[in-house]
């Protein structure tokens, strides 16, 4: 593997972490090879904290020691780091460069962490359709009319919101929201099935059974402690 | 002026914009010229709202008629379109890139926007204390000792924050609250004289008693707004 290694690369991650998932996505379209620790996020390692002292935050990677935090953060090190192996995820062209990270600064993960009460469920909602709306524009002037925002192969934005699709099908499982659909946002329908199917995908993404398992088990801690502080 | 020319770069924005300052500074810091359209918010030109269709925001950058959208992206886009052109603002070291692209991720200029409320002043306030007690360890592990963010020259993170400075020191003004304070952030204190000693900081940064004149009207317009919702 180019530029690979256990002693070069080690990730710190969690299994369901979606930004975990960007990291490694980013790290398979380049063919790196990595150190994977698993971390368990009631009981951090002495490496995570020290890694990242300012969030304590997963993910982060490790390069020859050197600690990298914040997943786009990392994505952008790797694909200049690594520019050698494997595809670059930013374009080349600085307009087209500014216009992905334009992309980025859009908030459109907001529905991604266990909301509580009701109107905040309406609420997320609301604000998760209006992203994908957004979002929608965004794969019509990056991708061009090519299968992904990066044109015809994976790049930065795929990368960012591609960590994010299995809780994003998780999402609408458990709260009977379509948000990728096929009358609404039909070039976003079709990029998710698109990157769903890509091997990158099917080896960075967390499985979809574990996920929504896991996201019951923390909507259910956190109605618990929501009836304990009534 | 280096690649300049006033058919070339085109500034949307509006003078006391913590954001349009971030892109003036990068502007005067490459030494590029550029013609300079301000924005009345309340009546934004067709130019605006259509270069910026997402979010019809100021700053918009126009380089040949190609506009560029949010200010950190704008940065970015400068540094690499006229790398030739003054010093380069992120560091040519790809790890020390990543610690700038960090430091930017975090949520500093919350308290920017008028708060309304007491209970959101009081915890606008104290966000904006813990971002700054973030800031001075940004800064010491960037500066290593030297006088900016981006060692002996002003660099990203210099900019990002010194668009801010003016509205900082506002707000300190209006609150009657020390954010910069030499004992607290002694570090960060001392930066952010030098940074408004600096020439550039005085071509590009709002004049201080005007931005005070303006936030106590947007201050009075929201209290009056308030008012009128009870």
């Amino acid at each position: 593997m180019a530029g690979g290694g256990d002693d070069e690369l080690k990730l710190l991650s969690t299994w369901f972490s979606p930004f975990g998932s960007r990291v490694k996505l980013a790290l398979h379209l380049k063919g790196l090879s990595y150190e994977y620790v698993e971390e368990d996020l009631t009981n951090k390692t002495r490496l995570l904290l020290e890694s990242n002292s300012v969030h304590k935050k997963v993910p982060v990677l490790l390069h020859r020691g050197k600690a990298l935090c914040e997943s786009m953060v990392i994505v952008d090190y790797i694909d200049e780091a690594f520019a050698g192996a494997g595809p670059p995820l930013l374009p080349s062209d600085l307009y087209e460069r500014a216009i992905a990270r334009f992309w980025l600064v859009e908030p459109w993960f907001r529905m991604l962490d266990g909301t509580r009460t009701r109107a905040e469920m309406t609420e997320g909602v609301k604000q998760m359709l209006a992203a994908v709306a957004s979002l929608e524009v965004a794969l019509g002037q990056c991708s061009k009319g090519k299968p992904f925002f990066g044109g015809d192969s994976v790049g930065y934005v795929d990368v960012a919101l591609g960590g994010l699709l299995v809780w994003v099908r998780a999402s609408e499982a458990l709260l009977g929201v379509k948000f990728l659909d096929g009358d609404r946002t039909p070039l976003l329908a079709a990029w998710a099935e698109r990157f769903a199917s890509l091997d990158v995908a099917k080896a960075a993404l967390p499985d979809f059974g574990r996920v929504i398992k896991h996201a019951k088990m923390r909507r259910g801690a956190a109605a618990g402690a929501l009836a304990g502080n009534n």
